[in-house]
């Protein structure tokens, strides 16, 4: 593990790592927040999942998290999107391959070798993070957009792992849209039947768990009405009785500038659910 | 003038727009942050000048500005940081020409047709904010860095347009640094003479009035020794007995995580100096 970047921050310290990813093959930077806090002292940490063309930058560079990360004392671990690199299968597209990795394990090829994301950021990289900071391996996920709908699959199919949820803008439903569709295709292969274990929908319709979820959409997003379809998820929580915290936020959009005027509320949620 | 941007920001607006500049020759961007008011209620405006490199953009993605400016009813200006355009003439270092007019009025060629970003703040978009905006015709100024430089420039010049000053890691006596040196020697010729009405401590030795002014100044800045020297600022301070408060962080660096970490404290400070 090798530090790129140390920027104090709050209190605190805002780092970036590059790693070399067994299960990607490759490698991958993350960044991490860690709080100021005591010798020895023990934290939770939050996964930040980010969304299409994003990487470790994006989230710690424009959310204004650290404030609250500060506050709280939790650790925040902003890993990339996909796998990277010369060597690394891509696609010309803004929303397949690199920085479009949609947080699964691809079976097709030609990329099932590197597009390992699920597996890395729930074993490989939580396990990187408890081994070299100081966490107390209580964690919980959130995610923007593709990163979203990330945080969505990973904690409900993880709830020993994660103890709460939450999404801004999320791909609730990948299989019934564009975006979920195009990269389920090239990546699970054409086998609907496949997709629902990458679909927060149809995981929530066969769950025997219940998590604490908490959604964040903005009703000027552009991508509202065609990928986002908040809606489908709101009406399966409701048939399955689901207890999802749906909040549409009149006027935002599907910037950074939405997710910062509404991350504190996401920290404190997580915090409030640990 | 022309909106390019507009997304909705702790209940207020931060946009973007574009203009033709009279003074600058030439097309220019600025960020405005509108923050939740009261219809016909006029509201204190704060300029943001940015440092070299920088554009109407960094302020506004990185500094997380947008919470407090929102909590404390006020408006931020921040403008690029000069003149722009394919005819506007450049320099191929990152330290004169475009990204760094150096928020003054340049008399030697090729700059002094549009490098007038003195003018400019000062005068014209000012009078297009006054147009435009609902603001009250109470301003204050801050900046970082070279921006820094122009805040404590164009606010000590002008106490009677600016309430208060303040600075993150700034450029206090460019006569005597490098970034200063070569910029003034572009921009007002070898006459050093000339340049006093643009550097900071020579206008506080000359100063009759006395103008709040806030600094915070990162410990570990990397560009601390050589062209920042915040003591020379605090020795003539200290010897006019003029009030400033200078505040070394320490573990800060030049970065936006060191700005939005201290930018609630200094957006306090020119509310409580209006």
């Amino acid at each position: 593990m090798e530090r790129l970047e140390r920027h104090a921050s709050f209190g605190g310290w805002q780092e970036v790592y590059k790693h070399e990813s067994e299960v990607l093959k490759c490698s991958m930077n993350f960044s991490i927040y860690i709080p100021p806090h005591d010798n020895n002292e023990k934290l939770p940490v939050i996964y930040w999942l980010s969304g299409l063309t994003c990487n470790e930058q994006n989230f710690i560079t424009k959310a204004g998290a650290q404030k609250y990360a500060s506050e709280h004392k939790v650790i925040i671990v902003a890993p990339d999107t996909s796998p990277r690199g010369e060597f690394v299968p891509d696609d010309e597209s803004y929303d397949l391959g690199q920085g479009a990795g949609f947080y699964l394990n691809a079976t097709q090829e030609p990329w099932s070798k590197n597009y390992r994301m699920y597996d890395y950021i729930v074993d490989e990289l939580r396990t990187l993070i408890d081994q070299n900071f100081p966490t107390n391996k209580v964690q919980s996920i959130m995610g923007h957009s593709a990163g979203g709908h990330g945080a969505l699959v990973i904690g409900l199919r993880n709830p020993e792992i994660y103890k709460s949820i939450s999404a801004f803008s999320p791909i609730v439903a990948p299989s019934q849209v564009p975006w979920g569709q195009k990269a389920f295709t090239a990546y699970l292969g054409t086998d609907q039947t496949l997709w629902s274990d990458y679909d927060a929908v149809e995981l929530i319709k066969s769950s025997s768990v219940k998590m604490p979820i908490l959604v964040d959409q903005g009703s000027d997003d552009s991508f509202l009405k065609e990928q986002l379809k908040p809606e489908i998820l709101a009406d399966v929580c409701k048939e399955k009785d689901y207890p999802v915290t749906l909040n549409m936020r009149d006027g935002y959009d599907h910037s950074y500038y939405f997710i910062a005027s509404f991350i504190e509320k996401h920290i404190k949620f997580h915090m409030n659910n640990r």
